[in-house]
């Protein structure tokens, strides 16, 4: 490179993609987008800066590391680093202009500091939905939220995944039942790192924070009750008219557990279990957590929970909500890594013409022809040879190629090839219509995941 | 508001909208986003953040001071002001993966800290597109362009828009012929703001840079050149053979103005206007702005153009390109404030269901058969009364609401009322889908900005 130049790069932890592959991740964002709206969810858009008093009125010091803080002129602004500060600040701001519940989505890029590592990002996407009631919030919202995570996953194609199920009020209520009250946040912490950490190391870490040998095997022997849904919610009643907590997160689970089957949500893709107590201190009901059966190693992909109050930093209104979180760059980084992501219809158009006269008018009127009827159409315009030509629809996935030389525009006819099976017609133009839109509308029907079918193993 | 808690305000000069007005910039986006991949563009995505010595690489002092500019630890960082710097960035660093010609669209924040006023703002959505050819590119795309501005303003629902082109060519090669081409820069950008200035301003600053009397007296009569966009090409062939940038120029506007015709922009829309100059002194061909006829005022609403070269600071490939970018927020913003947007379809879902029944599941089976057909359905779960749960409906702009009660329940129906007309009617499942999506699919239809029936004057 001569000098003079600067070396175009990205900032390192910075995901930036190849146009296929940000077809793809364009395609996952639209399907969550669809499902969300199915359910009722506003979009939402809110400042990717904010003030920083807003957005730190919380915080604890490890956010505060990572955040990316600076001043601009005597404005003290941070990038926002989730969309969960930025939602409180915007229902307590605008709650008298809110219809609640208020049910919103938004799939807005965060960012943190953090050191950048492979699958870990400084910028990315989270995905998130929250409910929020005005004083109060039923508690089938919790169980449609389980729809809603099945939904996401099973229309983006994944089948073989589970959402785990709690309640923090029962493992609270079990704390206070073992007199562990003033070690429930620190417990809480432990007890969420279980499926990370060796039996060893669990009872250490509890040991270090003063919990005895006999809390520590209670608690073991608790957050290990064994069986199918049912089963556990019976077991969970033999411990029931001890502590009022503990009573209560079992018969909120129970009715969660009870409205889910009405939801159709297969059996097979949740289950309660008593080890998810999600760390964040903000948890106090539901807690769920999603995790591929096959690559547990991968963590949960969808995680959220109940609150009993989102805007308390800003607001003396109680407004209790329910939601989860996707983190999407990630979760796409690590599915496509893994082959995992398919390359379905992801060229840049469904049709390449390819004008074989001088004059271009036919081939003109032909694309906004097509476009009329909502095939994404592409005119290679450039003076190049007719293999170069067909070659840039090869190398950028377009399926069809149209081709219009002089017999076409005499006959009025158009020349279609499908690159992928290479037959090739000449036809009036409404035939080829209707075959590309079969075409196109059986291909856009397949899911953007497809693990069973992956083209390459890890 | 009790002590401790923080005021929860947005930094001044940043875009956040209330739902159904962010449901109504999501509609835009969705319009823009549909045309652009009808053209075949591929959608981009690149960092929020980028080094400042490749974002700056080419930067003068205006933008400088106007930039977000910070240090985390010793990476000197900046937000990106527009979204053709990190295009250029991009395309030089992927030029070996990239298909040419590229033809990209992004839609992303940018941030500018300008001195906040009505209607200009820090944080603000763009909408780019560009075709960037590999050495070379027709000029027929040039054309295309036009085609695309069009449909995407066509299809919002604005009818009463003039795009107005010109070659900087032409005007280069003008300057030249007047013996001015060491102020070739001074005078675009003075020429670029003659229909904001008066005549006596205009001749006064171009004075200013030593443009003597009879040399401005030869550019006012040159752009002042009158006319339908054919008379004007033929007063401009008069003026061919004296400067070859200047044939060049005219030969190339001819070539855009014949090939608009084939892609069958009506004549109404576009027009050529010899003052059109662009101040940015990247353009080196056809170049564009889109005015609405009634609302000169707010100025160009798109603007683009032709350049030589895309990334001269990153590389030493050449790669020409045309592209457009669209003020979104703005646009928005001014659009929003004369009542040209209209609330058509939205609330948040297609339906509400309302349940008269302590049991849900009967409300929660039906909803999971209406998304299934793709109607947005939300259940109000919460224990109100049946005023305020119509009242909901009412508040959020959901047109139907479904009752299901004792009687519904029994005989397997459903009672849909749509809360425009009032109309009510009890139906099976599959009357009430059918009759709720004919009435959302026509609804769709409408366009979403209406500028001859709008609410309210301004």
């Amino acid at each position: 490179m001569k000098k003079n130049k600067v070396n175009p790069s990205t900032l390192s932890g910075f995901m930036e993609l190849l146009p296929k592959e940000e077809l793809k991740f364009n395609k996952i964002k639209q399907v969550l987008s669809e499902v969300y709206e199915l359910y009722g969810f506003y979009p939402l858009d809110t400042p990717i800066l904010e003030k920083s008093e807003v957005l730190l009125a919380k915080a604890g010091g490890e956010t505060e590391k990572q955040i990316y803080r600076f001043f601009k002129g005597d404005t003290d602004i941070t990038m926002r680093f989730d969309l969960t500060v930025p939602l409180a600040k915007y229902v307590a701001k605008n709650y008298n202009n809110l219809v609640f519940p208020f049910k919103r989505y938004q799939i807005g890029k965060v960012h943190r500091g953090e050191r950048a590592q492979k699958g870990r990002f400084r910028e990315f996407y989270q995905a998130d939905i929250d409910i929020i009631g005005d004083n109060e919030l039923n508690i089938i919202n919790d169980a449609e939220i389980i729809s809603i995570i099945y939904n996401c996953f099973n229309k983006l194609g994944l089948t073989d995944f589970t959402i785990r199920l709690n309640n923090r009020k029962i493992l609270n209520g079990l704390f206070n039942m073992l007199k562990l009250e003033d070690k429930v946040a620190d417990v809480m912490r432990i007890v969420d790192k279980i499926e990370k950490i060796s039996k060893d190391d669990f009872i250490k870490e509890l040991q270090k924070n003063n919990v005895s040998e006999q809390q520590c095997d209670e608690i073991l022997k608790f957050i290990s009750i064994k069986g199918n849904s049912e089963e556990i919610i019976e077991s969970l009643k033999t411990f029931c008219g001890k502590n009022e907590m503990f009573d209560q997160g079992v018969k909120e689970l129970g009715l969660v557990y009870k409205y889910v089957v009405d939801f159709n949500v297969p059996q097979e893709n949740y289950k309660i279990d008593l080890s998810i107590a999600r760390g964040l201190d903000y948890y106090t009901g539901t807690v769920y957590e999603t995790t591929f059966n096959k690559h547990p190693e991968i963590g949960s992909i969808c995680s959220g929970g109940r609150y009993d109050n989102l805007a308390e930093y800003y607001t003396d209104k109680k407004l209790p909500g329910v939601g989860i979180s996707i983190g999407l760059s990630r979760l796409f980084y690590i599915l496509n890594e893994m082959n995992y992501i398919t390359d379905v219809n992801n060229g840049p158009a469904d049709v390449l013409i390819i004008p074989m006269t001088d004059d271009l008018s036919y081939a003109i009127n032909i694309s906004g022809k097509l476009r009329n009827k909502g095939i994404r159409t592409q005119i290679y315009f450039e003076d190049k040879k007719i293999k170069n030509k067909i070659s840039f629809a090869n190398r950028t996935n377009i399926i069809f190629a149209l081709f219009l030389g002089e017999d076409e525009i005499t006959s009025q006819k158009v020349t279609v090839k499908n690159l992928e099976s290479g037959e090739q017609l000449t036809l009036e133009l409404d035939h080829a219509i209707s075959l590309i839109k079969d075409q196109v509308n059986s291909i856009d029907k397949q899911k953007i995941i497809n693990i069973e079918n992956k083209k390459a193993d890890i």
